[in-house]
């Protein structure tokens, strides 16, 4: 059973102190639009790395790096027991934003400041952590958390290499943050990561918190369609089979079957057609397709009906085509009872919450496949995220703070282990 | 009245000499794949037209060249009535076929060669004309012959540069073709070209000889969607304002609409989006549409159309879009007396024929615009063309020739002038 103490008064996170720390970590890599480029294993990225290790440092937590980059900055507890892990990334997109990832980081940070200020110990030892290129801006995405849980494997990522052909160790060398601990070399309690929304829906809800119940299932697909090539002009309607019209007919017949199924997501990025001119119809159309849905089952729905659309839709347009799936995301269950803390958490603080379904990928998903995790989402403006335009309320990051805090602070004072979820 | 005098007995043209012209002018430019690259303005373009006019030597007609590069290659007539021209273009596209164009010049040269033979006078004198840069492969398309006919200013042309800088007046002087003789200098009594179809009509009916009766209106536009961009995973269905999905809604509407109007051509052949990665949904859609018909009156029902359908999907999609009309190309009616010519040609060779409309552009329909004109069509294989894989029988270009060589004789021994059309 946990050994749950009544939890003593605990003063509220200093909502300006971390705006101030968010300010002071956009100015590293500003952009002209107000937003963030602080690409990973770049001098951005070293200066990002630094300034935060140099904050964790005056708040007496020690700094150890591993062999993949990856930080953790460690708050000791009154026991050894395995720590509570609190973080997200610093990298950002070439043209980011200001809080994607660093949020995740500095409200980890904030809540230790809060906890020294005050005085209070915990039981478990408390890390903040800094994965190393989440955002895959040079390499591929989400790498740290993938190293360091053993889903890619150390030797194959520091071997991959870069467009400049620069090896990802070099590049880890170059800033100077290739460490010497290993990888997941003791146990972990529990991680938490607070995060954007990066989409839409607590903001149009007008909701302050998001408990985070599932990282999404999602496929993606490369589709090729061939019909034959061409002029505009002297080919009747009637003898075409044009690759253009099929797409088209896909992206609808998708896009309203996605409409119709509850919690379906479906998305044709991208999309090019040849030759590409406007007086020759395609021949080709390569096109991407983008399918989520919470459920694995009803993915697997979503997919047999896009490849039936795609078939039929050929069928009318006399044209050909391949679906070929080439990412395949298995859903991720954040852990119950630390969604129940963060829920608990924004009970007893006041804040409005809802439970949420995180769409994008996060650190905390591949994180979650290995141990009990959880996910705070607070709302971002418009939605927007992966962009300069980025933009959150600072009461909004103070909130989402203060249920981090009070959530970590739980499960680092719960000496029980958690149960792996169903 | 017209002083037709019976037409003596005319031997048939020699498809034989015929293709082996074919096969001669090929080989400048041949690519591996059995296509051809005689781009205007290039060296290749440079021996086609030597080989050209060596030919038209042979066969005693005097070669002039006008100060635009269009080359004429007189046969006198009995009188010094204005002439009969006949021909197209000797330029390919850069991937391009070995019968776009080059048939028709040479099928003019073949007819000379029949008249030659056996001893043929005409009335009027004829004239084989190749136009300087059909295929626009540098520059902007039918240009020798929009400048002949004055649709384009001759100081404009030949200050043109293209993407090296070269001035197109340089570039007639680099190949040696920026002749003296003057634009449209005297009276021309008519005009025909022979030219593949470049379209599957007569190939899919069994049809050998088309009678073009129209070149179609046509107009092009350029459309921006603007929506919201934003991930694929965090933003449900309902909160999206997706451009790709608008603007296949609109391919998919017009596609319909154009399926149900006799004779109606709509294409969207270019189309981008933006940031265009496969997950992040499009914020931004460019794309182009290309509408015809032969009536210009129905082409302002279509554009009517296009415009409301952009203006319905944009609404049902939460975005707004921009519709922009950069190109207007008015019906050109073939003159009526030159169709019956060959009409009556097929007829009385026992050719099988039928009326068609000219989908594509040709210096026919420029031509057209001032004096009497009239094309022929034969088929080409699957309709392809721009291609290197274009291809035509050699029965069919012979029965063309032949077709030609007989409206042409009824024309030149025609003395009295055309009335305008109707
Ligand atoms: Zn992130
Ligand atoms: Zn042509």
């Amino acid at each position: 059973m946990a050994t749950d103490r009544p939890i003593p008064t605990v003063p509220a996170v200093d909502g300006n102190r971390l705006w101030d720390s968010l300010t002071a970590m956009a100015a590293l890599g500003a952009t002209a639009k107000g937003g963030c480029r602080r690409v990973a294993f770049t001098d951005e990225d070293r200066r990002g790395r630094d300034l935060f290790r140099s904050w964790c440092e005056v708040e007496g937590l020690r700094v150890s790096v591993d062999v993949f980059g990856n930080m953790f900055a460690r708050r000791p507890g009154r026991s050894n027991l395995p720590p509570v892990l609190v973080g997200s990334h610093l990298d950002t997109q070439p043209t980011g934003g200001r809080f994607d990832g660093v949020y995740g980081v500095l409200a980890g940070l904030e809540l230790v400041r809060t906890l020294n200020a005050a005085g209070i110990m915990t039981e478990r030892p408390i890390e903040i952590v800094n994965w190393t290129n989440e955002e895959g801006a040079i390499y591929r995405s989400m790498m740290g958390s993938e190293v360091f849980t053993g889903a890619l494997a150390l030797e194959e990522a520091l071997a991959l290499v870069d467009l400049d052909g620069r090896r990802l160790g070099d590049a880890l060398d170059a800033i100077g943050y290739r460490g010497t601990a290993g990888l997941w070399s003791y146990p972990v309690h529990c991680y938490f990561e607070a995060h954007i929304e990066q989409g839409p829906v607590l903001e149009a809800h007008g909701t302050t918190i998001g408990v985070v119940t599932d990282g999404i299932a999602f496929r993606r697909y490369a589709i090729t369609i061939e019909g034959r090539e061409a002029h505009a002009g002297p080919t009747p309607m009637a003898l075409r089979r044009d690759a253009m019209v099929t797409a088209a007919a896909l992206i609808g017949a998708t896009h309203a079957h996605a409409l119709e199924v509850e919690g379906a997501r479906a998305t044709f990025g991208y999309l090019k057609a040849h030759p590409g001119v406007p007086n020759t119809l395609a021949g080709r159309v390569e096109m991407s397709a983008d399918l989520r849905h919470r459920e694995d089952e009803m993915l697997d729905g979503l997919e047999e009906r896009l490849a039936a659309d795609l078939q039929r839709v050929c069928a009318e347009q006399g044209t050909s085509a391949t679906l070929r799936r080439v990412v395949t995301s298995p859903r991720v269950r954040f852990h119950p009872a630390l969604r129940r803390r963060v829920a608990e958490a924004a009970q007893a603080l006041g804040y409005s919450r809802e439970e949420i379904v995180s769409g994008a990928g996060h650190d905390a998903c591949n994180i979650a496949r290995r141990i009990p995790a959880a996910m705070i989402f607070i709302p971002c403006k418009d939605g927007i995220s992966h962009n300069e335009a980025e933009s959150a309320e600072p009461a909004d990051c103070e909130a989402g703070c203060n249920v981090l805090l009070h959530a970590v602070l739980a499960a680092a004072n719960d000496t029980t282990a958690l149960e792996a979820a169903p």
